[in-house]
């Protein structure tokens, strides 16, 4: 997929997507949690941030085909592409590999995609998601990669800024970097962006060792949201400029945050979602005494089972 | 217990309960769900509202006996009673019956009280706190029946109103009263206050068609936390006045409602903390168009295990 690269994501750009997204994604919650603020994304429709960004894109298109929009994905992007093309009547197919769990495959479903499951995995339905492009005309959304997608994810930072009298420091995962690169797109040097990955998949911390993307092995409790192989083009723009730290956590602290985000909020977060309080928890990311941090919990697919004891 | 019943709670005894109880109990946040808003109150600490109430209930004791608090409860009356004892630094002792879940005897112990398990119901284990208050001296806090609980309850209409620009009606569930009567006191004529019970259990409406508190039978999936055979005494001086609609609904659209929220906005919500949510999908309550109506989800201790498919 070729993303418009061709230039860095502004303010500007995030208050025209914030425009134009109006109230079809959801204003999420703030709370707080002993000396830290939550950003409750996870309850944005579908279950995470991805929404905001698909929006945007896919709103940004002048002229839909008529087979609408269609992507290779198993988890949050399919699902907030459903619900995208649901809210907006665009038809919508999602490949998922057949390895994705059925709670994955309903939860697409559910906001009116039609989902064909691809014997394999990611790759198969990736290459199945191309010939039926191929035949359709259909548009493909990639799930992080384009100047409009990170825009999208960036409505969240502003949004946050409303609610939020003064922050210093935004703790937030990273995956393929869109949804990072949204928020440090916003908040520029004005406040610190700490960007966490889990030990086993490292990719922005490739790129910013290389100076450049680069593909990385992904593995791990967080692998289904957050493994991306490589940052994508669009957000190395912002994240080599204005991501001030990034820090990696282990799966078991992954897990503790999950435990505790269920034991004493009461929030149902899948791995990815919990990094970013797993990255303050595990000492990570140590925060300064009065230091005002917000940490972003991104993402709510998750089988509850997993979870509660 | 003998409740303190001798006046109605004012909209200024909750002003006083809100600076006494401070940042103690959390802000709970508010979504956009459709056309309603959703006030969380499952995320206050320990997963209900009545940790404000008991909050307040505690912080007005003048003289804490050294043996602490008391109480039987297998629910969030005794969740809240052990994190505000555990947040106070005051002992408490927590009266279970046997025939409670385990996943709330955690519940109640993970904030620091010591749980007795007592063989039998909840009559039993109400005799057996009886018993040992007598040796120790413990203060006994009932769950609802107390002027000073249910102006704590109260703080949470006072805090929505802070959040949300105008509200015409708000609606909320009912076991003993405590909550309805501390939302009431808050809005009195200002705001439709409307009343949601289970058919299985309808303290609020049997007395409001009896012009008094009279027993009733209870059962149904929401017994557990709206189960009260009798609406308190102290409740009932604000609800008499000020409750301007009480509807009923059937426990199959409790448990639809409970599917909603986790479906649609990723929130485990135990029965009763779903009940106000089903008033609307049933059809028991209908808001006028453009009535602004607050909807309010106000207990989390849930299996999840119950809700998602």
């Amino acid at each position: 997929m070729i993303a418009d690269v061709s230039e860095m994501v502004t303010p500007d750009d995030i208050e025209r997507a914030a425009e134009r997204i109006g109230d079809r994604a959801r204003r999420t919650p703030v709370i707080a949690h002993g000396q830290l603020t939550l950003k409750l994304e996870l309850m944005q429709h579908a279950g995470s941030f991805k929404t905001r960004g698909a929006f945007n894109r896919v709103l940004g298109e002048a002229d839909l085909p008529d087979a609408g929009l269609i992507a290779a994905s198993g988890g949050n992007h399919g699902a907030a592409l459903s619900y995208v093309g649901g809210s907006l009547g665009v038809p919508t197919e999602i490949f998922m590999p057949s390895t994705s769990p059925d709670i994955k495959r309903q939860n697409i479903e559910r906001f009116g995609a039609t989902v064909h499951v691809i014997e394999g995995y990611y790759d198969d339905a990736q290459a199945a998601a191309d010939e039926r492009r191929a035949e359709t005309g259909a548009i493909q959304i990639h799930p992080y990669d384009h100047h409009d997608t990170v825009a999208g994810q960036g409505t969240m930072a502003r949004e946050l800024e409303e609610q939020v009298d003064g922050v210093d420091t935004i703790i937030v995962a990273a995956g393929g970097g869109g949804f990072i690169a949204g928020q440090a797109a916003w908040f520029r040097d004005r406040v610190r962006v700490v960007c966490v990955e889990p030990e086993s998949s490292q990719c922005v911390r490739a790129a910013l060792a290389n100076g450049k993307p680069v593909p990385v092995p992904v593995s791990g409790v967080a692998a289904d949201s957050l493994g991306a192989k490589q940052v994508g083009a669009a957000p190395w723009l912002v994240i080599r400029q204005f991501v001030d730290e990034a820090v990696v956590v282990a799966d078991a602290s992954i897990r503790d945050a999950q435990r505790e985000l269920w034991n004493e909020c009461r929030l149902i977060v899948e791995p990815g979602g919990a990094a970013a309080l797993s990255a303050v928890r595990s000492g990570a990311y140590v925060p300064s005494p009065g230091e005002r941090v917000v940490v972003v919990v991104c993402g709510s697919n998750a089988d509850p089972a997993t979870i509660v004891d």
